[in-house]
C-alpha cells in the first residue's frame, strides 16, 4: 500500500552531513560556516561524491547542461559536468561584463549575506530551448539566487530537469517554495534547526 | 651539446590552442573571447586535460594545495586539485563577505576588464607556511591577479612552486614580469599577437 500515511522519504547524504558536524560551525544571525570544505577552501574529493549522488538522484532525467552562478557553485558544477558525462557547465554572471557581447538573458538577485541586489547575466548562446538543465549550487535559503537561475531558464525556454543543492537551510522559506512550484529539488544536507549558542546542528 | 644556441623551448597544448583558434575570436580592444568554452561556458573535458598538462609540467614539484581567485578561475582550480590527487582547492575573494571571521590575508588587485580595484581575501586558516601551493588562473595579462595571489602566498609564508596558466596574452606585460621575478610559469597557451580587424591569432 504505497499511498497514504507513509512518511515522506527525505534523501539525506550521511557523509556530508557528518562532515558539516565535523568541520561545520554556527555563527550568530543564522549563518552556517563551512568554509573549511564548501564554499572557500573546497574538498574536491566531497565534492565528487555530492556529484555522484546527484548522478544516481537524477538517473532518469536526460540532463545536458549544468548551470549554476558566481562564485562558490562553480567548482561543484564543473565536478558535476564531469559526473554527469563531461556535459557543459554555464555560469549566471553577476554584473555586466564587458567580455560579453551580444544577447544576455538576465535577471534580478538579491543577496542576504552581501545586502545588496545584482544584476545576473547568461549570454543566450550557451542556453537555449534544447537543453535539459540541472542547476547547480552549494547552499539554499531564502531561494533568491536559485529563483533567478530558474527565472533564466525559462527566458531561454530550455527544461529544468531539477536542481542540486549541497545545503538546504529548512527553516528557511527557499526549499518549500521550490517544491511548492512542482521542481524537483534535490539538497544533499537539510538543517531544519541550528543553535548558534550551543551549536547544535539538527539534521531533517 | 645541450648547452649554448639551442632554442628557448616553449610549451603549448595543441589542442587548447586549436579549440582557440576554431572557437575564440577577437575583439576591439586587445580582448580575446574565449567563453564558449573557458570562462562563461565550460568544457570541462577540455579542462581535465589541461589539468593533466600541468599535472606533467610539475611533476616534480611536491604540491599540497591549489589556490586561485574568483570567479572563473574556480573550475580549473577544482579539475586540477582532482588530477593532483583530490588535493584542497582555495580561492582568494572579492571583497569582504561576512561570511569569512576571523584573520585573513588580504591585497588589492586592479581589474582592468571591470575597471576598478578589488580587496581580495583568503583566511589564514586555508593556507599556512606548510602548504607547497599551486596558483592557477584562466587568464594572464598585465599580471595584476597573478601579483595579489603571490601576495597571499608570501604572506602566508607558504611555498610558491608555481603557477598554471590556460592562456597567456604574451603581448602584455604580466608574463615577462614573473618569468623575470624567478617564478615557475608553465601558460598552455600564449598568444603574442592576435588582430581585431582580420580576427588573425599568432601564438608564441
Amino acid at each position: 500500500m504505497p499511498q497514504g500515511g507513509e512518511k515522506d522519504e527525505v534523501f539525506c547524504m550521511k557523509e556530508l552531513e557528518e562532515r558539516i558536524l565535523k568541520d561545520g560551525g554556527v555563527k550568530a544571525g543564522g549563518v552556517l560556516k563551512v568554509d573549511s570544505f564548501l564554499n572557500h577552501q573546497l574538498d574536491v574529493g566531497l565534492y565528487r561524491k555530492m556529484a555522484q549522488e546527484w548522478k544516481r538522484l537524477f538517473e532518469d532525467c536526460n540532463i545536458n547542461k549544468i548551470l549554476t552562478i558566481e562564485a562558490s557553485g562553480i567548482g561543484l558544477a564543473c565536478v558535476a559536468g564531469e559526473v554527469f558525462g563531461d556535459i557543459p557547465v554555464v555560469f549566471a554572471k553577476k554584473a555586466q561584463s564587458i567580455n560579453i557581447d551580444g544577447e544576455v538573458y538576465s535577471t534580478k538577485i538579491e543577496s542576504f549575506t552581501h545586502k545588496k541586489v545584482y544584476d545576473v547575466i547568461l549570454s543566450r548562446k550557451y542556453l537555449t530551448s534544447e537543453d535539459h538543465v540541472l542547476i547547480i549550487d552549494d547552499f539554499l535559503a531564502n531561494g533568491c539566487a536559485l529563483n533567478g537561475l530558474i527565472d533564466l531558464v525559462s527566458e531561454a525556454g530550455a527544461t529544468l530537469e531539477g536542481i542540486g543543492i549541497a545545503i538546504e537551510k529548512g527553516f528557511q522559506k527557499g526549499g518549500k517554495m521550490i517544491r511548492d512550484r512542482g521542481i524537483r529539488l534535490e539538497s544533499l544536507a537539510i538543517i531544519d534547526k541550528m543553535d548558534d549558542e550551543t551549536g547544535a546542528i539538527t539534521f531533517r
